[in-house]
């Protein structure tokens, strides 16, 4: 019934299309990865006119050759940024700063399926709230798993401020395994950060409430109300966080935040700081002063210092008891077994960092132009000693400030973060400052007095934290830091009231007054809280799944997936499963053909073996689309709702004959 | 009760609180932007010794200086690029290749509050199918809008190719404000792309389906499928897609690819390549050949070339019929009518793109290693002159092939889509090749001949579209050329077995063979499919809502929106509003006590009014994150399930303060 059309000068394209289906039917075939022999005569560009014309000074053109990395070179670190509110996780290299992967952790994300197959669904469904899923989070802190101090490039945890929520993320495949909800308490801040072989993950809480969040009265806050601190037991072998293993300890509604574990002398020990000890209630719609001045009375607040070993032993020992299935060290056995101190810390800090040697505490009150430096083993001495000052009105000891303190340094406005290089510098962010400082440690490669500013560079603006590579091991690397710069007001070109974040790359390598800010880099997408940046040859990705079939939740490859040739369509009543493959460029089968009512399982897998041959697969009407990567195999579910003519298709362009990678599902009134 | 730790040394942090506080309180103060005379004694780098130790080219230097933008500087360009199916788009600065923003569109995304807040909400609520939200999409084809064939840098749409959905977002603050389900089409393909005024926004169809998607035998598939062209009106004024005013045009169920809109003298006109015109049916399940060979039988597909305005007309005058309440001019009408006219074109073709002039369509059937190009005043004059080889099944001319033919130029492997530059060359993107071909147009400013192909540069890997600056206008830039392409293989650090895809900035400002490979951008969010580049100084892009009370859906002030002074909590039986007002850094009320059962519907404004002065509002437990840019109001409900303290809090680091920026929701059971 065609016209006649058909033209002898195209007769060659029969040829490339014998050559083009051959491919795809065959499973597994590599793609051409090489770069042809086209044209490839180029010249090149005249430099010094570009440089001229675009008005860069040597300082950019330096910035520019330090940071750029050419097509088929690699980036050097990976930095595991928060994606903040996105509620996923960002791998970003360094030092291009481009973004290698927005990672699907706790806000369902399409392009890789998470949270539409059955698989991912089952995740979300693990840390629901009051029995529902939360389909967002305001991620904050990353942490590599670390073995003897050192990232070892296994997995990376983040926490949900929000929901007190912990994911973890497998580096094998970049891909979230699990997600737990903190039933204590229902929002957190001071996680995640792992003890330096990752036998714990710790969790701190932020705004008390009772333990379990119900309901209690702001008359009741002193004696209903409660912080935590908890301690997630990590298996390694299974990947998972074990939650029967874990476990609390009980705190004082002070408002704890962020933790960090010690590290070598100071290992075994974990070191949280507290706001609002003053037990500010709010009210500014009554005439009380706001949260912002009731919590920033006193001069002073708490940080937390923590036996977590002892801590271990006297839950495995049965002090705890169980709240909502948790188990909790109480309070009162924490102060009395030695387990938990108190240590005045000038008020409101916003980070407390263990110095890589694990001698030192580093605490900035951000109200406070110092930076406060305390020492592990003068923390010790003075409990050994008996320097306690007192005791809270909860009855946990107070360590003799003086005792422990080891230096204050002057170093600006608003000190927040501080973290550490290979020399012996410390860096510290000052948010009102917008500015990073250097400073001298009491030991370390340089030349300077120590415990004394040598620089601030100035940031654009408001830097919240800041991150150095492989900054929290016990021997970081040095040579960059990127601040984390919450505001970018004029940095960048106007996209809207809501403006990106600032990441700025930082050039630390050289000595004294030699930081150099290189590159800013926008952020676009969530307020990256906290990052980890780790050397790029710890990580050990999979470039495909290791055998067809292969499920990536259980990381095993499942006897029942589809594979060629076992395509099939089953009934049972209205109960109907598919079992499909798919390959360049088809789907087997290409038509399912079903009534109105049925409900239908589909099983597909992706049986190429070939280095970035995945196929999407998209099921208009029913809100489905699966990432299948090759080997992957997963899973979905739908009620056929209604009579219809359903054309499911591959979602990734991955042959030249992709659109015609489609298939017809019937659904027959 | 505190112990006595308060230390005289702490005492100038208490002027620092004061000026804090009082900075908090001021609304709209403006924060520190200008970089203070902190230590600025930063010496130059060694920029050779890094170019050693690095390893730099000067090629590769050359491209380092050409795409750094320093700090404080700015992009030349912003890209529109579809974020695939990660269902949002993302906008990119160039040629620093940074993303700026990625736009929540099709998919909930909590930084933005987008699909969090009742308003957001709604918007899904619009574009259901089958009464669903769907929470994905597989973006393809922005558009930005036009005036007199040029880039207005008013708003931008994309398509859903999965459900056949069209988004409208406004560049004032880079939100989407509106998406349109088509009720004709489950899915599309084609769009989107506006014509020279924007009167329309072209919609192409893809999988022939019954007109509805309603359910039929594929035994009755010419009878019964059909394919499809829409033409969505744009109301410029209410920043609107108006369905009531809109029309599609029936067509044969082959399968409708990309469209494009004539231009200058072709300026009415629209053509849609098509494939699938064997009408093939699938079914390798049962031995028939697999879409990919038995659409690809033939040696020509058809494209169609449409006379729009004749087709509105004959809307205007009754000529449509009505199917799911939208104006379809039917098949026969459009045929009769001089409407619809198809043209052999090789098979299988992936683009159409007219020529800035308006005078040349150039299509690649991408199983001809030639791109084909064709006349428009010539495809005018063979109709003028009856040069009609027949009619297609259904009835429609087909335009004799030699008489619209202008030249073919053979390129190499795959060719898929062609952009064109200031100069009068033409690009255009081979997937099987892996390169971007340039090639001189009849007439330009080039010292070649014309029709001839001048150079191929190999990109890595699997090029798809390609993008020029202002590359769809009736003037393109030149000067920058993006290869977007499908698969980076090994450009990248592995991060599992998704791999990113890759768009490669190309320099095309030189004449001749001069074409150079500058930047590889990881895209590690989605598939990004097609994009279009405009001037940054075309963008007029609010930093701060107009006036406070904004609601960004409707773009205007809502009289009822809370101010500060009027906050407040209501009651009627069960039904609770709460009126709250969010600054630096506080909320009022500060508490808000219901009871388990209450409906509760709860309003903030950001009464701010500084650049960047963003404030997130959390709501734990109740699946709540909002964006309240300053000026913005928003509103979300919830029905309080069981009694509890609930902390809601500032999701934005936006003072030193920030964490005090909280409240407590208190449900009594």
């Amino acid at each position: 019934m065609q016209s006649k059309s058909t033209k002898s000068r195209f007769l060659p394209t029969l040829l490339i299309l014998l050559a083009v289906v051959a491919l795809g039917w065959l499973v597994g075939c590599k793609t051409k990865t090489a770069n042809d022999p086209v044209t490839t005569k180029i010249a090149a560009g005249d430099t010094d006119a570009v440089i001229a014309a675009r008005g860069l000074t040597p300082d950019d053109v330096y910035a520019a050759v330090k940071t750029f990395v050419p097509t088929g070179q690699k980036d050097e670190y990976v930095m595991f940024a928060s994606g903040g509110h996105s509620g996923q996780m960002l791998a970003i290299g360094m030092p291009s700063m481009r973004i290698l992967k927005v990672i699907g952790v706790f806000t369902p994300e399409p392009w890789q399926g998470w949270g539409f197959s059955d698989e991912t669904k089952a995740v979300f469904a693990e840390a629901q709230v009051e029995g529902q899923d939360m389909r967002w989070a305001d991620t904050h802190h990353p942490a590599l798993t670390e073995t003897g101090g050192e990232y070892d490039g296994q997995y990376v945890f983040i926490n949900d401020k929000a929901h007190a929520r912990i994911a973890v993320i497998d580096l094998r495949d970049f891909e979230t395994k699990q997600m737990v909800k903190n039933p204590l308490a229902l929002s957190d801040h001071g996680g995640t950060m792992v003890t330096p072989d990752t036998d714990y993950i710790i969790e701190g809480g932020q705004y008390a409430a009772p333990l379990g969040w119900h309901y209690a009265s702001l008359d009741d806050y002193q004696d209903a109300y409660r912080g935590m601190v908890t301690f997630w037991k990590f298996d390694r072998e299974a990947g998972r966080v074990d939650p029967k293993a874990s476990f609390a300890i009980e705190l004082p509604p002070y408002w704890q935040d962020l933790c960090d574990a010690g590290k070598k002398v100071s290992d075994g020990w974990a070191f949280c700081n507290s706001f609002n000890t003053e037990m500010a209630l709010g009210g500014i719609e009554d005439g009380n002063p706001p949260f912002e001045a009731g919590a920033s009375q006193r001069d002073m607040d708490y940080l937390h210092i923590i036996d977590w070993r002892k801590a271990a032993q006297l839950v495995a020992d049965g002090k705890a008891r169980e709240v909502e299935g948790f188990r909790v060290l109480p309070l009162e056995t924490a102060a009395k077994e030695g387990v938990l101190y108190f240590l005045p810390e000038p008020k409101s800090p916003h980070g407390v960092d263990v110095s890589p040697d694990g001698k030192y505490l580093v605490i900035s009150g951000k109200l406070d132009p110092h930076v406060t430096i305390f020492g592990f083993e003068k923390i010790q001495q003075a409990i050994a000693d008996g320097k306690i000052s007192g005791t809270d009105s909860y009855g946990v000891p107070i360590i003799d400030f003086d005792a422990a303190l080891e230096q204050q340094i002057e170093l600006g406005l608003g000190p927040l973060h501080t973290q550490f290089d290979d020399k012996g510098y410390a860096y510290t962010s000052l948010f009102l400052d917008s500015a990073v400082a250097r400073w001298t440690m009491g030991e370390g490669d340089f030349s300077e007095a120590p415990w004394s500013l040598v620089q601030k560079i100035p940031v654009h603006y408001n830097v919240g934290h800041i991150a150095v590579a492989e900054g929290d091991t016990v021997s970081p690397d040095g040579g960059y830091l990127v601040a984390m710069n919450k505001w970018s007001i004029d940095r960048f070109l106007t996209v809207g009231p809501l403006h990106p974040q600032n990441f700025q790359l930082v050039d630390i390598t050289g000595e004294g007054e030699s930081m150099k800010l290189l590159y800013d880099m926008a952020i676009g997408l969530g307020e990256p809280h906290y990052a980890q940046i780790i050397k790029a040859d710890k990580l050990k990705a999979w470039d495909v799944y290791p055998e067809v079939g292969w499920e990536p939740i259980q990381q095993k490859k499942l006897e029942d997936a589809p594979v060629l040739g076992n395509e099939r369509v089953e009934r049972d009543g209205n109960q109907v499963n598919v079992y499909m493959t798919t390959v360049r460029s088809h789907f087997t089968p290409e038509r399912v053909e079903i009534k109105k009512g049925d409900h239908v399982t589909w099983h597909i897998t992706n049986v190429e073996t070939a280095k970035d041959a995945t196929h999407g697969f998209a099921m208009p009407g029913y809100d489905v689309n699966l990432s299948l990567e090759p080997g992957e195999t997963a899973t979905f579910q739908f009620d056929a709702r209604r009579g219809g003519v359903y054309s499911y298709y591959c979602s990734e362009f991955c042959s030249a004959l992709h659109l015609e990678m489609t298939g017809y599902l019937l659904i027959e009134d």
